[in-house]
């Protein structure tokens, strides 16, 4: 299987310039999606340049590179890759140059015919460099264009190779391009800075370069900027429509709003889901920082049991963090979550947290509550149980690492340590995103995949 | 004047050893009092080492140089400097040698009489390398030793000395020491875990090496270990007491507990304090991340009216982002502070702030909710008016450049374009801290020093 | 124009592993080749992996990298490029995935005909990731391999498609292959240690790796090993032979036998060759360190005048030099190369460099010598005057920039203010190398080129 | 005792300003003398700063940290310490602040009473920060400061605590002194260009500046800078002069001329001096690069017999080198040294080296002539044997280390494995440099000490 990426996209058009720069606030907008590597490619009279390397957008971008970019037109990317493997050379956006000119590609999403398309290509003599999808669809966009009249063209006729999730930016020396796979997996926006167009995987993006959202890139849909002007390339045929439901639970930014739906609205709505169906008889509700805080909110709102902050979270905790050794593993979960004991001392205490995936934190920080003076906690899950994996980017353990596929709710209410826990049911899970204007894919919930997968995560769940 | 320093220390004696790995968990709890540069000097089979550079906690120490440093005792210190010169030469703890051996000394707070200090002691042939309060200091302990008959009677002397705030940590090879001013302006406490004895600028420090809180050290009190036992030499008058009442309402994490008083409470306190004096019929409560969040709770639960987020913080934006230029200013206060707009759009919003100081970032942060559709800004600050300078390690502008010091209310209002402007009254300051066992200096606030300093900030305050 | 590149190559096949610290070592050997980037690729249990990077290879290579690539064959690559872009993304060795596996490719060289490769490849589908040479041959090879029933097929049959210089080291999952162009430009030599096979640009890198020179590799010849043997593929046409003879007179190290001919007795051989053609009455003979040195020595053994050390070369001097201001670039020269006084003072001085290209730099090391007291300096160039470009891989200026191009010998002399200037004549650098078992490439002192080249530099020499 | 150190000071007086940057071209011609550590200051309007960090002059200043810098006067330090601690904190030169003002001290040389006069002075209340020489010389000239009408004088005072061997450049906010002990150990001279006054450890520092030499400073003479005027401070009382012989044979630069005696002149005096002590029915004479290079020069003229090229230095060969596993021992000495076989094959060689210290480089090279053909190799050492410890900054083995120590001639010939093994006799050591207007040091060769010092090294010599 090729690499999961879960990650963001932005490109901006801009005749005015400094687009380089655009995209670098663009990306800082969208650093949550992928910390380990980040790139921009740029259009500047004709001419694509590329940089890109393995850190936070901050540390690999200078003001002399951002200046060296420039240009009328650019795409960036944040990466996010599952292996650990931050291979420099995986980054992207990847180039290319062909008889047609030079092309640019960034991606989000995880095609599940990777492998497949490359045997095929291969054979007819493609030569591959990296393990990327995004060489892949590079490839086949270069190809197609060979036979189409426009990039445009070639890149809507290479989605119909490409099996799986997929939000595109394309450049090529003159056009900027975006498209969504059919299934609209993955989130993908369009906006407006005066005459400037933009394209970025979440609207918070366009917000932090002064954009104003237009709308969504439709499922299918290739749109792209001509002479400054916007326009599509649409299916005949309707999609079906299913965006990742984990964007509103945990990728996306509270700020952002996806295929109509306000991210921070999803996640209070799923507090007060769970609000309706686990009602406690509690003292005060906290959240586990940051993504379940909003759902936490959301509950006290629905139940009328006072929010407050239940752990401090420490901000500088990050990668060359030297953790403790193992007779001290609580005290490295303390270091970043330590209790607020004036919140939760003596208290009958709620805890949101947006999911419960192998359940060692959650014992850890149910162990630090009831320290901390917590005479109950009960513990709810803003998302409901992983039962299977998830082909099309999504980093989700295999089922015998997950929680939910190895244990009632009762056995891991035991192991955990709490005095109740609760998982947002499915059919709640499809109240929470009431103003979208598509379908979801939560077959990491269900095992109801949209697209026909080999599921070959071994071990079948209980369910 | 020397250079201020708002900074963090810590200290910890453990026969067990390790105690290098112990005071960097200790370091990384107290990293927000100071991300400039920091230190840790350990002793080992009574030999003294030091490692300190410029940087955060977590990319200045590796693995191999804890392990390096491991010890019986150790020190550590994080530091903040106002110049912007992080010269690598000012950081600490400072080390040094002399006829009865070694010390390290770690400081938090500022003398008022360094410059007289070094004046009257280069006279009698002192050497300094530094220019910074804490050589001074280590060097007059190190004078009073040789007349006195152990560390501690030589830090007690020493204090007679020195005029000013600071907490200290100090070691010999075989003693570890704590010393608070007379005036107790910054905090300092004890925890125990198991024989080990910890000191500490805050409390969240004891909690995230898996100690319990003891007890504060009193102002103008030495505490020290001998023999693995605490021992204490007070003073025999009593001390006046006056913590720096700004470490509740911003430099403090919000799990600290400090001289008996919460911080969270104190801040939620604070905000029940501006319910009460400034009702705001409003649909909305809002706090700027993070340190105005606590404050916003504490309102809305007095108020009734109900909270919610109203931004989302970029946690990624450093020290390497690239500021956009002068044209688009407030897109870089928009890419660290993106308003919400499903929170505040159509919305009365109250939005608390932990204080106004310049009052220009709190203009753009107004614009910013206006044009995510917010109908009204009331604009509550939960400090009181800056009007003067601070002598005692708190980076406070001069008069000239205070908001509060160069209009009135209403003219500060107008200019950050608030439809209403509050600050907390002193009455109401006085309030926030019902459980500290000790008094205030609040000069920042009403110019009443605690200690006779001269008042070098040219302009008169118009109160 | 594709970008030039002066480059060095290394491959080895061991049964016993440990390739690339071997390929390492014969890296460090060549990297007076290329000091810009170098990479190691080595197949470890049929897997290929590779690991390269701008920087000298003592700084790129740390032992965990070569433990990490280890393996049982290795190729390395050093390279240096004309045109200042030390892009990463070009660094060498090139790897890729094609149908039939895994291909790395390293080359010296360069080819006349990219562009029309790249045009002609392209109207067929290829789409190229960088600018290199590299990329172009590593895709034909992969292409013919399709047609061909092994990889030393196929890099025979790819060599029928390029012109121009290379020498390439080339390793597929099973096989390590050495091949050199028809014409025999790049120098590239066999050795043996034990059961282990090398291939290296120059002997000096055998010699670093302890091996034997077994012979050079034939120009148009294909060499490789399987299952342990050395084999060849050659030509049944006899190939013309046209090594670059500026590898004798300065690209080469002195201790590298090339083609039969000794570095170090070529330049010797020079060295007497000048002082036939050039006899002078002086009291001693210096050469400018440190290509000038062997051939000084040379002309002092033929002419009987002594030898003598007549500068001191900083060796510290390096890439982040810190050049001094218009004003004293002649102490910026006299930083890297002081005269000694008391070798040349009150002297007549015959002074030896290995070419005199834009005359800039011997002007300015007369001025020193003549400060230092010299009363003759009369000037020497052991490579005759550079009149035409390369085509094949050596960085020579434009015809606007070459002194000999501009202006006649006594014009030049006048200009650098020598007291006479020689330079080797071409007649005499056909006597260089007797040992040699080939021709040479002198195009750039006759414009005579061995291959038929469009000649796009401007301006046409005066002779 | 403290930290042996060889080291390189520089300092500049002009008024035309640019002092540090002159000072970082200085440091480049001295960077031979340490390669650890490097440090400028400089004083600007009055006020005195200071930028030092471990590594090479090249790496550790940049454009931007010389401009900073900048002034009127500067002082500079290159540093090697032989305990391979390059920590930071002793980096010179040393700077401190004392009632008087400022001060900056950077030297070149071991006292060999440091631990006396830190207790002495540390029973008088004095605190080191650091475990220098550097640190206890700038106390003393402070502490004399108190006492005396001038800096200058205070240096003269300070003077006369010091035992052993140190070349100083201090500077005030006004003053720029250089002094040399009374011994005259270290070289240490002055130059002029034009209105602008130089000290320099060696004269080829003069050189890279563009400043003329003057004179030596002399031994016991305290020079400095007095408005622009060149001023001296001598002892009334005639001092012994015991310039350490070393710096001629190995230490310094050729192109320096010390004491009268040029270093070149010397070395080629001890070649011929070898010529006459050991007459070797030879071949071909060549030299171990770098520094037995000269000596061989100088036995071939007077022999008669042929100087050629016997190696091929690696100049890449550096820090971040790593070495090959124990089997292959040899392998790292030729990849720094490769023999050529062109010289030596067939040949019966005579091999000059500056000195045989262990013997266990000897044994590797003369196997790898062999190795090359060789068919006699003898050895030749431009030093003495070493029998005794330095103290005076000379990094020397322990007598148990030394091969001359545990071995006769004969037996140090039978196990490096040369035909024959001569040394440099004591007597034609004296004639080494005839020009020289001073006495030598030469203890390590004879055990006679200028000075009385604590041999603490243990084991008796067999001599």
């Amino acid at each position: 299987m090729a690499i999961h990426e879960e990650c963001g996209v932005f490109g901006i058009y801009d005749a005015a310039g400094n687009c380089a720069k655009s995209t670098y606030y663009g990306l800082y907008a969208l650093q949550h999606r992928g910390q380990e590597q980040c790139g921009i490619a740029a259009v500047n009279n004709l001419e694509l340049t590329c940089y890109k390397d393995s850190g936070l957008v901050g540390d690999v971008f200078s003001e002399r590179v951002l200046n060296d970019l420039n240009g009328t037109m650019a795409i960036g990317h944040v990466r996010y890759s599952t292996t650990g493997g931050s291979r420099r050379e995986n980054a992207q956006p990847l180039t290319l140059k062909y008889v047609k000119g030079s092309l640019a590609v960034a991606h989000n999403g995880n095609l599940v015919n990777t492998e497949d398309l490359k045997r095929e290509y291969e054979y007819k003599g493609a030569i591959f460099h990296t393990t990327t999808d995004s060489e892949v669809i590079a490839y086949i966009i270069a190809q197609e264009r060979l036979h189409s009249g426009s990039v445009e063209q070639a890149v809507k006729r290479a989605m119909s190779h490409l099996y799986g999730a997929y939000s595109l930016v394309v450049m090529s020396s003159r056009k900027l391009i975006a498209a969504r796979d059919p299934w609209g997996f993955r989130p993908l926006c369009i906006g407006r800075r005066g005459d400037a167009i933009v394209f970025a995987s979440e609207s918070c993006a366009l917000d932090s370069v002064g954009a104003t959202f237009v709308r969504d890139v439709e499922p299918g849909e290739v749109v792209y900027v001509q002479n400054g002007e916007l326009k599509s390339l649409k299916d005949s045929f309707g999609n079906q429509s299913n965006l990742c439901i984990f964007e509103y639970i945990y990728f996306a930014r509270p700020d952002s709003i996806i295929d109509g739906q306000s991210v921070h609205d999803s996640r209070m709505l799923a507090g007060a889901c769970l609000a309706e169906e686990y009602p406690v008889d509690a003292d005060v509700v906290i959240g586990v920082p940051d993504s379940g805080l909003v759902a936490a909110k959301g509950y006290a709102l629905a139940s009328g049991i006072p929010f407050n902050d239940g752990f401090v979270k420490n901000r500088y905790v990050g990668r060359t963090f030297i953790k403790p050794d193992q007779a001290s593993r609580e005290m490295a979960v303390r270091l970043k979550l330590n209790p607020l004991r004036a919140t939760v001392n003596g208290k009958r205490v709620v805890m949101i947290d947006d999911s419960v995936v192998r359940g060692t934190t959650s014992g850890q920080i149910i162990r630090l509550l009831r320290e901390a003076g917590a005479t109950e906690v009960h513990m709810l899950s803003s998302a409901p149980k992983f039962i299977s994996p998830c082909y099309f980017g999504t980093d989700i353990p295999s089922r015998k690492e997950l929680f939910a596929c190895n244990h009632t709710t009762e056995e891991m209410r035991q192991i955990i340590g709490a005095d109740s826990l609760g998982f947002l049911s499915v059919e709640s899970l499809h109240k929470i995103a009431p103003n979208a204007k598509c379908g979801f894919c939560d077959a990491c919930f269900t095992e109801n995949y949209p697209i026909a997968v080999v599921d070959d995560d071994e071990g079948k769940c209980c369910g």
